[in-house]
């Protein structure tokens, strides 16, 4: 079967999305970027642009699946407060469109892009320029998370379907 | 001036809501209550329940202003994530309906009601009592909650009046 999947790498500064397509052979990438929203501006603006440019992506590429990851909230409380209320306008929005959502802690990413959770960033990055055949490493970070997060959630359906 | 303030205290479980009248002499009660949602029902679905009932809660009552209580991180961090999550759906919701939005601490919301830093839940439940001369202590403890910051929010703007 055939899926359009959505990663989402939540953030209020830089919420990083990638969209990919996915049969039982193979997984390619359609499309990566940023919403991006100025520290300058208030907060409840800018969870609203998000809300909006969430909504258009949606629009454009017209996934059936949503993947989003999880908050690594080990680092900084008060950070996973502000990333938490941008991944919960992002779960909103998706819920409106009626699409399904799965969620994915860093470690399923890690261990599903390399096998094993000890990877670093940089490692992540270029399994997900080789796993999707593309020229460069993905940019900016938050777009290349957010294809590691689509391309955890096409490996894991793969899984799902085998199994069934 | 004559304002109408919405005070919101975000949760997922429970999100409670308190609506006042507030003018240069005096704080009236309109009305007080709680957004609940199911841990049975999953979370973006949770979310689009608490969005959809606080634009149907804007359209009823009308407020000029909204009063955020801002989220207490030290006790539990995963608690903090989900209650996050809620208030960045509802912060969105209040933008998109060009509301103004203010937040207070909890301690803000302390030192309104009672003067000072120390008093407990009880005491502020009977001060928001006494404030909007209620008959009965609101029920549930969240809108009771909601009341105080739609409260200390009506206090602060009296405030800015008198200093401009």
């Amino acid at each position: 079967m055939t899926q359009i999947i959505l990663g989402l790498d939540p953030g209020t500064a830089a919420t990083g999305y990638g969209v990919v397509v996915t049969n039982d052979v193979t997984t390619r990438h359609i499309a990566h970027g940023c919403i991006t929203t100025s520290s300058k501006t208030e907060m409840a603006q800018r969870l609203n642009t998000i809300a909006k440019e969430l909504r258009s992506i949606i629009r454009e590429y017209k996934p059936n699946i949503v993947a989003v990851e999880d908050i690594y909230f080990c680092k900084n409380v008060s950070t996973a407060i502000v990333v938490a209320q941008a991944r919960g306008v992002l779960l909103q929005i998706v819920a409106t469109a009626k699409l399904p959502v799965r969620h994915y802690t860093p470690l399923q990413v890690k261990q599903a892009l390399t096998g094993h959770g000890r990877a670093d960033k940089k490692q992540i990055q270029k399994m997900v320029k080789m796993v999707l055949g593309m020229k460069n490493v993905p940019k900016p970070d938050d777009a290349a998370d957010a294809l590691a997060v689509a391309i955890t959630c096409a490996h894991s359906s793969k899984l799902e379907s085998h199994i069934r």
